[in-house]
């Protein structure tokens, strides 16, 4: 089956799936994205994904392409044209082809570009039961990470130092000194007591949409936990790290720079919020 | 004559000329990006703008996309069948066409698109006689300005709230209540003893090409001019305000906020400067 993704309008063979170059995504970065699981065929978190996706539209003044529910049925066009089971699909709009200016073209439709791959439950399963570790960069992003924008060259290289590195993550450092999240998820700590620690949403971060279920599963439950920033170094010095994102759900983190993680195996509280995360997946899909 | 583009290798209709929707510079903005001007068929600065391309992508570690010699044949071609006199070439790399995933990937060429448009001599003329006028906002980008990227998303917002407000040009204010620089354009400010006054280039602007040729030319004329930060206050109380860009060459501002400048028309020492500038542009044309 081959892939087929949607480009304004039309479904296409991915290989052959264009923009214009005066696209405002490709000169400007001038765009947003979203990517959904798919478990079992089913999207996980699809109205947290649309929200955020009509709120970050909305932050930068750029129209719908479309209302919720023809995107909706498109969402699941695209699934069904790839045979998507487990996978993502990922979901970009723009600004909309314009002669290059850098104020926001009069009378432009955005562009709306859809694709879907399919990923392997197993290899996520295994990374989990190893864990994976992180390293510490600075955070040289800009002031708006709350908007999920396609503006993401900061978190392109913040992502290599980690590749560079032999990581799986890297989890950024704000000017005092604290973490604010990774480049493509979100950082979490449980602390010396057993607390779980994530950083408060504010423009520094964005808000995870693994996150916010995380958190909603975790009240549910009556696990204690903590909306604060924490420093690199309680982040060095945790009792367990874990990282959060729509495609890695739950995932522990077993060293962060030079610093083993408990005993260098995930630890007994992420490992058990997985699980939580997890049921919440079977029972959405 | 129908506009042209170059798009990896080919000759295009500038309205039929796209990339692919994975092209790294539309999904993560992971790519840099030239404007050389061209007066009477000659480009400007074509030397300093081809280093500072080579420099952008050295940052970014995106391997060229050709040698400095053919790149020049292609940008002469690309001029000379858009029938260019007086306009501007466009030139963009990105880190080539990967299935979507952060770190940078493996074995990709870099892309490589240019366009060329015709400018008005005659329209920015009156717009310098004229004057412009500017607002502030404050400089929310990252922390790798210096790099000349396609990560534009915020200057795009601060040309958008100059708009918003009338103005040409915004002018971003640092945490520091200092002005960095414009949103595609320098700052300058001649103080009350008439002394001219620009940003040091750091990773915080742009290091302008035509900033960097008026300074060479105020130099050889033995012009004083310091090479420092200054407040938003220096600039709301300065004698003269003006901004250099390659499309704008140096234009003179005679608002910014509500600020009127000096006695509202254009200032006689960035007359003066614009003068030397054309000169230098003809000389070199």
């Amino acid at each position: 089956m081959s892939r087929i993704a949607y480009v304004n309008g039309q479904y296409q063979p991915h290989s052959h799936a264009n923009v214009h170059i005066e696209d405002r995504g490709y000169q400007f970065a001038d765009g947003v994205y979203e990517v959904v699981t798919i478990v079992n065929s089913k999207m996980i978190d699809e109205e947290g994904h649309l929200q955020r996706l009509w709120r970050s539209l909305a932050e930068l003044r750029i129209d719908a392409p479309m209302k919720a529910e023809p995107l909706k049925m498109v969402m699941r066009e695209v699934v069904r044209r790839n045979g998507i089971v487990n996978g993502i699909i990922y979901l970009q709009v723009t600004r909309g082809v314009a002669p290059r200016d850098h104020p926001f073209p009069k009378n432009t439709p955005p562009a709306l570009v859809m694709t879907a791959k399919r990923l392997s439950m197993d290899k996520a399963e295994k990374t989990a039961e190893k864990g994976v570790s992180v390293v510490t960069v600075p955070d040289i992003r800009w002031a708006r990470c709350d908007i999920k924008s396609v503006s993401l060259l900061p978190n392109v290289l913040a992502k290599q130092a980690a590749k560079d590195n032999g990581a799986y993550e890297a989890f950024q450092i704000d000017a005092d000194g604290m973490v604010t999240e990774g480049s493509s998820t979100n950082a979490w700590i449980v602390d010396q007591n057993g607390k779980v620690i994530t950083r408060p949403t504010s423009n520094e971060i964005l808000a995870g949409i693994t996150r916010a279920s995380l958190i909603r599963e975790l009240e549910k439950k009556g696990v204690e936990f903590e909306l604060r920033s924490f420093t690199v170094e309680e982040l060095h010095n945790a009792r367990e790290v874990f990282l959060t994102s729509s495609t890695s759900y739950v995932l522990p983190v077993v060293k962060v720079d030079e610093h083993v993680i408990g005993n260098g195996n995930p630890g007994s509280i992420s490992m058990t919020l997985r699980e939580i995360y997890r049921e919440f997946m079977n029972a959405a899909s």
